[in-house]
């Protein structure tokens, strides 16, 4: 029977009451020395053969019996208002099967009312204007151009700093600065501790706007049956989708079917029903025709969401033994046209060390920009390139080495709540990445010959990725010995099925091959939450463990009734039953299969609440090592090594996908992804994968990555937590420390270019010569 | 916690013992005056939409990227050897994919080794030879022709009679009578009573092979995705051909999805997967792509099972007020190529009558010809043609009005078991039917003017129609106050999403639009039987109310919680909450989805064990008023009348349809339907709708029909048995017994065809003029 909880969870210190339904109960936590036998091996993805065969359909392969195609006009500017709009000629090329504007569709308010579906204003470069279904993707694309739009165009701003001041031009009735203040904490008195610190450093940083380009577009397939929706989405949650979905189209969510099996990729922008959904939805009904709707690469890169650039102005106090006493942040956030919400770059300064005054004012501001959207680690990315860099500049002031002045500070202790950390690997993680990247012998390896200067720096990573309710799962047995397990989740490239196949095995006592997982079906799964905020692992994995043993349970007491023997004299092992008194193991098949035609076992599981005493956090530290050429300003990245905490290591492998792949993200920030706009026209001038520079596989270092394996006793019935966020947090700073530390001068505008890099030389001894 | 229970089911008086795992708690059945507010009433079909706009997808409908199409080559011969085979042109035809034969494929053995999926020996004229994959079905065809055969033929018998004596060409190794001997009932001592009988009839009666003729032909399209391989099937029991299709290929069951989610019509030949389907299946492998195989209709029409033909020797003896003292049957029933069982004509005999003395000797017998499969009430049909005519004869022969002669041998116990039947409305269906059809006043009503010839006439009908485990069913609450039910059933036409949609709203006490039925799925869905033996709404529309009450529970529980109040102040009706204390009913949606974000909540249920100490059966009976032509032979329907028990009624709607469509299905098999086969070259003349004649629109009467609305107390918590058979099972007796009443003798033989009705008048004096 299920029943209701009362939690409270915390977040960056504040407490959040929420009553959750569990299903079951919650299983105690395998100990640190348990001997798993799934659990912690590296296990390669089950999916991987259809991932490369090309038998995974993603939503771009979904094809339907006489199904359209869709495309959206765009506004060509930052700012306007549709004066008139004409598509008679759209509708009548040939092949055209209808066009929708906000002269013809329902208002439909997006984001509490912020916006609406179609309307005549438009916000930024890339806004919606109109949609087109056809009979392929190039006759809707010609028939984009015969509608005529009469423009009236309006002032824009696309500087966030600029955008606060209400002078400007206003793009929302409310203002352009969310909620109309900034955000602030304050514990202490910091601007008093700043007046009394010995030692204070004071910066402004600058981070970029980046694209998140997933190898798949965001998109939708939607179809009809009857007064029933199914969509196929690009999507990281699936149950969002139909949330958003139905109360935009006011369908009960039993009408709504949302369906992802393998996605490309999503790093924060999928977590919703996008304007292309709901667009296509309308459209399908309307033509009584399936509706493919995926964007192409530069919709993606202008309207589908990204980081959300800043401008922060940061100022640490600290005593002259290197104790931080004082942390000051104001920062500015751009959030494009649209968002119900603000990244939070103050939250590594909160957090990552004890310090007694701290003071965050976090300004979120609306800007003629596409909107900004989670981008793996939202927030956190930028505020620790910013934050770590202090630190160092910091240790610098001090001459102490960066990585004693962050010891020096360390603390056991969430400083927000002053609860302690259910477990915090960050002291482990200095210790084996100092050793891993010869941190204590750095300077006899520093290079000053000719234009080439090494450097190394490192950086330390604090996020949540906790995860927790509600999330469920149900563990189908067959009376051939293999499993179902059920959930809603989905696999959104990082092996999610994998890791929740080995945590069914493990509990079941099955070989892994006879265990599936399906996943990303509202209809037919249960209720999961998003695939982002690294909640995923530490989220369902507890609840398709509570169900497998909830169905191994049933399971052994049947066993224990046809078998005519206590339910405690039989084990489960490799899918055999291991039976006291019984020379050989029996398999499952031959026992039940016989006697049991057809049954099925259904085991229930939900994730239990989190620990109302434990701040359960992961951490991490980067250390990189590079080489600046001082002439052209080129930055070579020798070797990173990347040491995480996150809990119990499920599977080694897909845990150094995770690792590796962060990295090689938190690379393209440092130093070469930047979305380009020009500040005259308000225009992207690089939304697409020639001119925004992704790191290529010539781009990628030496990645040496350890995990401080720590099963987290507190945290969920795993004890793993998790870690799609954290690898990218600190590769920035830990760069930006590196080649600080190389050329002698912080370089604190993102993305670090040669150009910029050369600039900082220009004053400095070292770029002197080029003056 | 599932439950093991050990229970007896009895079956034709024989009891069965099974272990069945339950879910849940087995509930009360609604009281027989329990006010419903959804059970009970006329609902139209869930999606009825779907289906009649063309959104619904059938079988045939599934479209895959880079999907062939399979063909297969069949036998030309009854009885063939293959010599030499060569496929090289046809594997050069352009467009050809792959060509299967025996040779370059696995020895997959079928029906427990009694055939193997592709083999050189060749057992009827239609048996598969190999199979084609091409990129459309046209290249396949032509491939067809290009491989080349050299059959030796072998001698054939097609006569069961005929088949059964050891003379005859054998099919089989262990001989053309499956399991080498006649299935013998005795009870009582038949040979004796019939010496001492009054009164004496004896008839030999024959039955022709029908053919189901679905409107969907038998088909599958297979898929793998890595090594796990989906089918969609048009097949009656998705979970049955996930067994067949994992034993043949040696998968695991986990690693095998069956889908179908809707059908067009089933009648027992849809039971498992076809070799069809493990052909495509072995072809999609081969390939690397998906693989469609729809058969044609006069593949349909050869290889996909047929109603089997029977000869059977009937002799009644009877005292001379009627009591019924003796039966006696012996039968020959025509297997075709393949089967594992044999249908039993004996079934009418040996329950229908309280008479202590019975035997039955039914002879199950191969031949070469097209497979047998199940179809709608198999067995009761050919025997209730034969049984309930034999009761008329005997009526005559006693001067008794028929309907006494049956009122008189009336029963309330289960005649082989001895159990008292759980409901049996057969002597009011009498009445009602009597009354209907104007029973009584009939003599009055009788023509014999010109070659015009009235006749009416009656028959019983008893059958199973218990349903029982297996069976289990999940209800989802979504928090906005929406539900969706998950099974593994199969809507094969008959209206199962429907009336699992009405049980599980009136459980709920949610409005029918707020519950989605999910069902059609293997891996998302949770066993459920076959779609046959009128066992669907029995047996799964009782796991469907213990889900819903489960989670109905929960949501209440929770309710009181978050309100506040204690449980039992609570109730759900029409979706609002209706609180003790509170002026207005509260909407779900406020009070859970406020507080309680995203929870899910998961009942389950599963069918309960059957009664242990009632026989559970179905009963009713029709009524045919007929015109026969002495001249032509024409007969002409004026009226049926069917009245029928099946427990309680939960949707007369559908019950409705599937009482006309029953009987419409028993005037074919009375009157037209046939396979014609050529007994000098063992080939099917008529495998075409053309030819073989199903009732069209205008040859079907006035059809009225009436349920004895019984709740069942003791069948299931629903207190409802199933209805899919009963309707075919006496129509063709009662039409046969019309016909005789106008024209004065039997016409034993089946179809009652216009040449057969002057053939029998010939030897009566109202034909004597046509000698």
């Amino acid at each position: 029977m299920a029943r209701v909880v009362k939690t409270k969870t915390e977040f960056e210190g504040n407490f959040f009451e929420q009553y959750i339904v569990i299903e079951g109960d919650e299983l105690t936590p395998w100990a640190a020395d348990e001997k798993l036998e799934k659990v912690g091996k590296c296990t390669p993805r089950v999916d991987g053969s259809e991932r490369v065969t090309g038998d995974a359909k993603y939503t771009y392969d979904i094809q339907l019996a006489g199904m359209l195609y869709g495309r959206i006009l765009r506004s060509p500017y930052p700012h306007a208002r549709i004066k008139s709009l004409d598509t008679r000629a759209a509708e009548k090329l040939h092949g055209v099967r209808a066009v929708l504007t906000h002269k013809n569709i329902p208002q439909i308010p997006l984001r509490m009312g912020q916006h609406f579906l179609l309307e005549p204003t438009l916000r930024y470069a890339g806004d919606e204007v109109a949609f087109i279904v056809a009979d392929d993707e190039e006759i809707a694309e010609d028939a984009l151009e015969l509608i005529e739009v009469d423009y009236q165009e309006l002032p824009f701003v696309i500087d966030p700093e600029e955008a606060s001041q209400p002078s400007s031009p206003q793009i929302h009735l409310n203002g352009n600065v969310l909620n109309g203040k900034p955000e602030e904490y304050e514990r202490g008195d910091a601007e008093k501790a700043l007046r009394e610190a010995d030692v204070t450093i004071e910066a402004r940083f600058t981070t970029q706007v980046a694209l998140h380009n997933s190898l798949e577009t965001h998109g939708s397939v939607c179809a009809w049956e009857g007064d029933s929706l199914t969509v196929w989405d690009s999507t990281q949650h699936i149950y969002g989708v139909r949330a958003g979905v139905a109360q935009a189209l006011g369908l009960p969510l039993n009408k709504v079917r949302v369906i992802k099996k393998y996605m490309g990729g999503g790093f924060g922008s999928k977590n919703g029903a996008g304007k292309y959904t709901l667009l296509a939805a309308l459209a399908a009904k309307k033509v009584g025709r399936p509706v493919h709707m995926m964007l192409t690469r530069k919709e993606e890169n202008l309207a589908a969401g990204n980081r959300n650039n800043t401008i922060q102005y940061l100022r640490l106090g600290a005593k002259r033994d290197g104790t931080l006493t004082a942390i000051y942040l104001r920062s500015y956030a751009g959030l494009g046209a649209y968002s119900l919400w603000g990244t939070s770059p103050g939250g590594p300064a909160r957090q990552l060390y004890a310090c007694p005054n701290v003071k965050t004012i976090q300004y979120s501001v609306f800007t003629n920009t596409g909107p900004m959207a989670a981008f793996r680690a939202p927030g956190y990315v930028e505020g620790t390139f910013s934050f770590e860099q202090a630190i160092d500049m910091l240790a610098q002031k001090l001459h102490m080495d960066p990585l004693e002045l962050r010891l020096k500070n360390y603390i056991d202790t969430n400083p927000m709540s002053g609860m302690p950390y259910s477990t915090k690997g960050l002291r482990e993680a200095y210790e084996r990445g100092a050793k891993l990247i010869g941190w204590r012998e750095r300077k006899s390896k520093k290079i000053t010959q000719g234009t080439q200067r090494r450097g190394f720096g490192m950086a330390s990573q604090i996020w949540g990725g906790s995860g927790g309710p509600p999330a469920y799962a149900l563990c189908k047995l067959n009376n051939d010995g293999s499993a179902t397990i059920i959930t809603g989740t989905q696999d959104i490239g990082t092996g999610t099925k994998t890791v929740l196949a080995q945590i069914a095995a493990e509990e079941l006592g099955f070989p892994i091959e006879r265990v599936s997982v399906e996943l990303g079906d509202t209809q037919d799964g249960v209720y999961s939450p998003l695939s982002a905020g690294s909640m995923t692992l530490p989220s369902v994995g507890p609840a398709v463990r509570v169900a497998a043993h909830d169905a191994k349970e049933q399971l052994l007491s049947i066993a224990a009734q046809v078998l005519e023997k206590p339910k405690d004299q039989i084990k489960l092992k490799d899918g055999l039953l291991h039976v006291q008194g019984l020379e050989k193991p029996v398999e499952l098949k031959e026992v039940l299969a016989m006697k049991l035609q057809n049954f099925m076992i259904i085991g229930k599981g939900a994730r239990g609440p989190n620990p109302e005493k434990y701040s359960v956090n992961t951490f991490g530290a980067q250390f990189a090592d590079v080489t600046v050429d001082t002439e052209t300003g080129e930055v070579l990245i020798n070797k990173i090594v990347a040491v995480h905490e996150s809990g119990r290591v499920i599977n080694p492998l897909t845990i150094g996908s995770q690792i590796e792949g962060g990295v090689i993200q938190g690379l393209g920030f440092a130093l070469t992804e930047e979305r380009v706009l020009d500040r005259h026209t308000g225009l992207v001038l690089n939304p697409n994968l020639e001119e925004y520079k992704v790191p290529t596989a010539l781009d990628v270092p030496e990645i040496e990555h350890e995990m401080i394996d720590r099963a987290d006793p507190y945290a969920n019935n795993l004890g793993a937590k998790g870690v799609g966020e954290p690898p990218i947090i600190p590769t920035a700073a830990a760069i930006a420390n590196a080649i600080s530390d190389a050329i002698g001068v912080h370089v604190t505008d993102g993305p670090i270019t040669p150009d910029k890099i050369l600039k900082a030389l220009n004053k400095t001894q070292i770029g002197g010569n080029h003056a």
